[in-house]
């Protein structure tokens, strides 16, 4: 009995889905207007982190919901109260346009199919989040940003680590530069998979393995950490269970050179748990570990332990995203800022597969 | 006055060079041999990590010491009872050879006087302890096993680590796989250094910048962490200070390929300050950090932290090299142990010279 409440502690810890949001200095929502959002795709991060997410929004409204699965339609209705009018299949997805309750809709498909559904939603004029990676291709990128643009819709990435505040101290100290300018980054993202029939590890659907899953981070965070877009790469990869990793890479080292003269190391793999952010700066350093995970983070600088608010990423960034949608200003994290990894990703793989230093 | 127990296990804890050895199951010196070892070389690390460490020893005595300076011979013929007769300079040192009373040198020069000193104290009979890097190139390496075989002594490389209980477990763990085989590794070892006066900055003394000094300790690592050689090699530099590291390398990063497929990241810098190893294998992981330092060494596996005797290292090392040598058995971390990190040091800095993978 006496550990019970250490119990109960150590269980939220470990649910990020029952943490609450810390909400400081949060604009309140004054008029009562949110955002009518079909989540397309019914699976896990849909079910376990988007969904409880909604409940704490106050921009956001779980609208509708897009599924090739009838009975995951049928349990979505019943618990989060959504009319047969708001859900739709992959067939009928496109009538959507003719229903004046849906303003936006999340992707949370599985990669290959991010790009078909963002042109068919910025076709049927909805404003289109979408999971990272924002698709499997440059091309397939470039083409979701010019669909929306013509549509005039917002294009806004799944990027939940930009809406919490460890990342956003991460990008603090590169602008603000409390320790100097960035001088190295270690940024490493992969865990242990090996179920052969999850969609991730089938490169048809994920359009590649770790890189495109938790690597892109890795990667992110070395755009973050240094405030700046990165000239070259080159990298590495190796693959010791090829029965396992059939046709994505297993395990994949790159490294970045940036404009300003720093440069990153990274590691992404489905062979191995790590989850780790290393800046070192002119005058200190900062390590997060966790620097990735659902939550909490945690890190800490030269200065000391990192003490910031512990949040639930996926409702900050539904709650950020709808209220810049609804008042038709700019996303934090657009198009344009998943094109910049899928472009660094492309490079990635041919510089593996060359080894050769390619040039950004 | 309450916290006077805290203080006082923080500054045993701070200063390794007061820190007890736990030594467990070693053997007695039953016949009170010692192994007499002359110094070359009396700078911070002999005077502050050596002459201790040798106070805690069976089998080693501080017997002799050669330094350029005469008035730090006056000082340690004081401090440390040494007679006149077992004290030389650079120029007279060669005399040593007719000196009954000491039986080894422990070479503690900058880098580029360890091949002359190696060779000069093969030729006068004597076993030859070098502190690492070995040399400043293969050749020079080469050349010093060659000489201490040729004279029938013994040539042991302060590899300091591999005498201490942390790294001892490292190696255990990729001997017996109690987490399977090793999948990757990302070891680094830097720290900040910016005086262009100390010998390590200048390139004619050191050999070269971070990776001769401490990047070693990461490349090593990778080495006993997998127990394998790595077969092929690829790296890249960055210099943002070039006005302080003039001819040395400031970040390096390298990439290694080992037969059983694991793969290494590591950086080194002067830039920075890490000092990590970490592990992954098929079932677990390990990480340690600091991994590297005289101590306490920390680290943690799958199964929870790693609770080891925290031990002096020098004198761990001073002990079990003294007692192979006055045993006539071969030193665990011999001249070929060396040679294979200056072989791999060689081969790090041609891939980051060319950008091209150079095959081990």
């Amino acid at each position: 009995m006496k550990n019970s409440r250490r119990n109960f502690l150590k269980a939220i810890t470990a649910s990020s889905v029952v943490m609450p949001m810390i909400a400081s200095a949060k604009p309140l929502n004054k008029d009562g207007r949110k955002l009518n959002i079909a989540l397309i795709g019914l699976g896990y991060y849909a079910t376990y982190q988007l969904a409880p997410a909604f409940a704490q929004t106050q921009f956001a409204n779980l609208a509708g919901v897009v599924s090739g699965t009838p009975s995951k339609i049928e349990d979505w209705k019943k618990k989060y109260n959504i009319p047969e009018k708001n859900c739709y299949n992959y067939q009928n997805f496109d009538k959507i346009i003719e229903n004046k309750d849906i303003d936006a809709v999340y992707i949370v498909l599985p990669n290959s199919m991010h790009h078909e559904f963002a042109l068919r939603a910025a076709k049927a004029g909805k404003h289109v989040i979408c999971e990272k990676p924002m698709a499997v291709s440059v091309r397939e990128a470039e083409e979701m940003i010019a669909a929306c643009k013509k549509a005039g819709v917002q294009l806004a990435i799944g990027y939940r680590l930009h809406y919490e505040p460890f990342t956003n101290e991460v990008m603090r100290l590169a602008r603000e530069k409390d320790f100097g300018k960035v001088k190295f980054v270690e940024a490493s993202f992969g865990f242990k998979l090996r179920d052969t029939n999850a969609w991730r590890m089938k490169k048809a659907f994920a359009g590649g393995g770790p890189m495109m899953d938790v690597g892109i981070y890795a990667l992110n965070a070395s755009r973050y950490a240094t405030g700046e877009e990165p000239v070259s790469v080159t990298a590495q990869w190796v693959k010791t269970d090829p029965e396992i990793y059939k046709d994505i890479e297993e395990t994949l080292f790159w490294q970045l050179k940036f404009p300003g003269g720093a440069i990153s190391s990274s590691t992404t793999t489905y062979n191995g748990n790590v989850h780790r952010l290393f800046v070192s700066y002119e005058n200190g350093n900062l390590e997060m570990s966790p620097a990735y995970d659902y939550g909490p983070l945690k890190g800490k600088t030269s200065k000391g332990e990192m003490n910031l608010p512990v949040i639930k990423h996926q409702t900050a960034q539904l709650e950020a995203m709808s209220e810049a949608i609804l008042n038709n200003r700019p996303v934090r994290t657009p198009g344009e800022e998943g094109l910049r990894d899928m472009k660094i990703i492309e490079a990635i793989y041919k510089a593996a597969e060359t080894g050769k230093e390619i040039k950004l």
